[in-house]
């Protein structure tokens, strides 16, 4: 059986991780085709990765490089139209996070791949994280007893792209950029797909990067599941010294702390520094916490391998559109709630472009 | 000059704690008195502690022991009473978290020491803490930039004594009980008087309590501060495994994690088990977190010996009743917004008897 | 290409890794065969790991397999007389530690496998552990300059199987089962093929094993090195609390330390318990360190995966034959040295049958 | 009853760690004196740290001070001829590591102290130092079974005082500077007076301090005792990134790990630095350890207020010139191990002026 070929669609960070990921852990992918926006990124991209063809027009990636797959690493502000033209095309589609800018756009895009009778997988690393998956799988086993409350923590310095600042491309800031994660990983714990109650949340802007986005760049959310259990989703874009990556799981009977970088590095001391530590963490020169396979701490190949796996085997992949659809929710309700200093109920309908405006106003 | 007279009220874990202290640091002082309502214990306790005299009547405990300074260790509901006799005898007063059960109780307490020109001492053990001291220090030195966001847990599986399950006697549940802590320690590592915008709190009650109480077992709250600042903190009665006390700071130049049990403690393997880890430990066979100088390290004596100062040099203290006051307003305004699901702003006024009211309803 | 077809020698312990790590990471191979003495146990092992042969007789099954490549993961004394066999037969060979009994064993296949052409890699697979090669790749870099000291440990409560109990079949005790590892990671770190100056060991024998071997429990050697550095290899049947397998490195400008269970562990408190935390953990009530995908952070499957390449693409094994040898002469040398209290120069010359016998005379 | 009378000899870095200690700690002492060699230090120092007399003459500082007791805090070649003195002037005596140059020197100051019925106290704080002490209560509760293995290290980058570079003033590098307090830690594990069997050691001179020190620069020893018990008391000044003072317990039903620094800490991240993280620490940009409370967390307030109990209420101390004298001659057999590469038996008797000769030859 031939290998599944895969259209990257994006050059950027996270391009790089899907890269690495396919060709060292997902035998059965093979990257046909590259687009980036800049014909001379994209060419310097695939030939340095091997692969054979680039592109600088979207849609001419999607339709001409023979692809099975699109996986989308594009800014937020892409996602809806590339979507409508794969499944059109008849593409399969793995998708970044967050899965669009709105509601309106995100259920388009489910219509559009259940349409055409092509598989949406929201790529939510987290839930294919190992260290996160060996927490999940004791919790399911009866180790923490019932659980009651979880946080998830996902911070950093800042994106590394521009185009995250712009909110109209990016539709929010860290919440936006990183919350969702954290939203994902709790229904995932939940079962799934837990009915959800409400969120509450506050945001701070400015910060370190005043000046240069009308986004949060610093926000809590806490979010209230129908067992009781809540979930508490700290988000920055204003945290010094790499990234942080942690989670706490308590159960009426026990509970559980894990964390994927501080919590799987070696520690190192280095008089005169050395080329890299972890993602964002600034120079190497002191005290580091050096991390190791990061992409597979973090999920990556064990999620794209799992998405590949749904396409040659027409399985259901365990993330979909819905669930980016139920986080793009949540995260609408938690601008709202910034916005109103109120708990937002959820179901929660909002009409607007981008779900910053609901904070921003 | 001879040392000063404490008469310690209450016989319970926080007594102890602060019978260790006293002889352990603070030469100062001398114990001259224990009260505790039943006679027997009392006395065993003094005979135990090496006090020359032990009342099981509170009043005369105050006004019979000789004493210069009474030490409020007694359940909550009983601290206003006990602090407004021991003003009237001209003592000076040092007492344990919470303040009172309400804000009139408090503004009465204050204004009784203060018409006494006695000294009353809201006594906060985080603002002593050596570890926490010592971030505050390095936060003040500008270590870690203005701070935006700090963290401050405080958990266990529950208190020792009955009393605090009964909310007429305790005034609440997890949040009276050790939310207080965080939400001094915030107040304290901004320079002490910072002015608090709102909070936003949510509260979960039963768990593993069920039946017992019918005050919140597990709380969060959001605290923020003019700075812009906010303070979050998580309290719990539900949490396995041992006292949980951590903190972390977030500031626009770094960061600082520190952790008064598991950060501080002997990591062992038992095959057999021993006598005692930590505060709640539970069982000591397999892997444990052996702390060592408990009291020590949660400042119990440093906070001790600076008050005994403060009597004997006539300063301030650097905790006050108002302290004390303002930790119990931003805790009613938690309590309503735990029932309205609102961020509420201070100041608030609230004219329950019992903050938990405010939840309950 | 096919897959290159693998028979499988052992069912224990190692060879449930093996399969894990086959399966799930090295697609190129195929196991086609399993041996174990035992019928039953060799067709349930087989059937369980979705193996299509099995056999109960070692020659068959390397005659009659079909297969390109044995992995042994035999007791240690059946090394010798498998390893020539498979050379015959024009089987390419990986071996898991220690490569045999002793020296004229290892030379004779060594020679075996070079007479017949066919490759000898020696399964260390804290070569390939991806934290400790992060740590080799920074040490590389320069971060920590000139390495003086390394220090290695593995310990844990003892072995799986009883064979290794006896020395008559394992040659030798914890340093015989675990020394190997952290004395051909020191060669590694040092560039591949240092020369060893000299071995000082000290040996204990019983502790919790009394009366069940006469082979040494716990055991420490310090290997010097041509460059000056020190290797401190620690090793132990007798530690309680799950595995220990963890690294420091110091050089004139820096340090690293690097651990592989606890420090890449989930943190875990569990009133009743749960299935697995990790290697060799005892009860998992209580607090406890989980580890996920142990073999991957053990590098099982890349030293796997790497073996297959290397016979697909005809390259020479990273880790050879003649490391093993390498690493048994010092561990020869460490039993002289238990035994006499000195310390002993390299090379070692050693008739002995069993490593162990220098030791006990 | 009025304060015991402290003559501080010395005015470097463990001067100014016994002065915060007796300040914070001791009340029952007072400092009526210090001697360092420079007349205006003498002053300085007795000028900052409030003491009324200061001296440039050691013989005056005993005879004239008023002291009863010395602290002798001055380089380990003149220990000596300062105790000898002090008994004859009818002074109790505590004294800093390691007792003396040599056993000749041990013996006579234990003779002259004994001959003057006054007290000679070795203050090693290891044996008080809180955490230890922690970990040395639960060993003798049973919590970890008996001994087989400990593991002390005690390892930074240097020496503050240019007299421990050279040897005719120090008598040896690391392990004379920092290995007594291991040896010392493991015979106060083993019940305080554990007969001691053998010692090996390997020493590497050099490294960061080549041209500077014919001392050791790293060292390793293993102490045998009566018991089966070993030691491994690793030492060094090449060690970067701050002071490293860590213990491993392993007894056959469990291990402890305790660690005063590391273990202890806040952990900081700071982009622009700030004053002190810990005992030679370096820069403080980046991560550091940030450690609180150095002196108590070492047991230095807990070894002194012990000593000055024993002057005042006629007691024992707990350890004595006895135990330095016995720390002494472990350390000149390791030193004479160094040499010879062979295991050396106890006791042993050596006529050298300074230990490291039995090394260096």
């Amino acid at each position: 059986m031939s290998r599944t070929k895969v259209a990257l669609l994006g050059a950027g960070f996270i391009a790089d991780i899907h890269v690495e990921s396919y060709h060292r852990f997902v035998p059965d992918a093979e990257i046909v085709a590259v687009f980036t926006r800049k014909a001379d990124r994209a060419e310097a991209f695939a030939k340095k990765n091997y692969i054979d063809r680039w592109f600088s027009d979207l849609d001419q990636a999607i339709a001409e490089s023979g692809c099975d797959v699109v996986d989308v690493c594009l800014p937020n502000f892409l996602h809806h139209r590339t979507v409508l033209t794969a499944a059109r095309a008849g593409k399969h589609v793995i998708i970044e996070k967050p899965i669009a800018l709105n509601l309106e756009e995100a259920d388009e895009m489910i219509a559009a791949c259940r349409g055409a009778n092509r598989k949406l997988m929201y790529a939510e690393e987290l839930c294919f994280a190992p260290k996160y998956e060996r927490v999940r799988k004791l919790v399911n086993e009866g180790a923490v007893g019932k659980i009651f409350q979880m946080r998830q923590c996902e911070k950093h310095s800042g994106p590394h792209s521009d185009w995250f600042y712009d909110v109209d491309q990016s539709g929010g800031g860290a919440l936006m950029d990183m919350g969702c994660h954290g939203i994902a990983w709790f229904r995932w714990m939940l079962g799934g797909q837990p009915k959800t109650l409400s969120v509450y949340a506050h945001m701070q802007g400015g910060l370190i990067h005043q000046g240069r986005t009308r986004g949060e760049v610093n926000s809590i959310c806490i979010v209230e599941f129908e067992s009781g259990a809540i979930g508490v989703a700290e988000n920055s874009w204003a945290k010094q010294g790499g990234m942080d990556d942690r989670v706490e799981v308590y159960g009426d009977g026990g509970v559980v702390y894990a964390d994927l970088f501080l919590g799987n590095s070696a520690l190192t001391y280095s008089d005169k520094g050395y080329g890299y530590a972890m993602e964002k963490a600034g120079s190497t020169k002191g005290w580091t916490f050096t991390i190791f396979e990061e992409a597979f701490n973090q999920g990556y190949p064990q999620e794209l391998k799992h998405f590949i796996e749904c396409v040659r085997e027409d399985k259901q992949p365990l993330v979909t559109g819905e669930d980016g659809r139920a986080v793009l929710e949540i995260m609408n309700a938690a601008y709202h709630s910034a916005r109103t200093g109120q708990k937002v109920r959820l179901p929660f309908q909002s009409k607007v472009k981008r779900p910053i405006e609901l904070w921003l106003g």
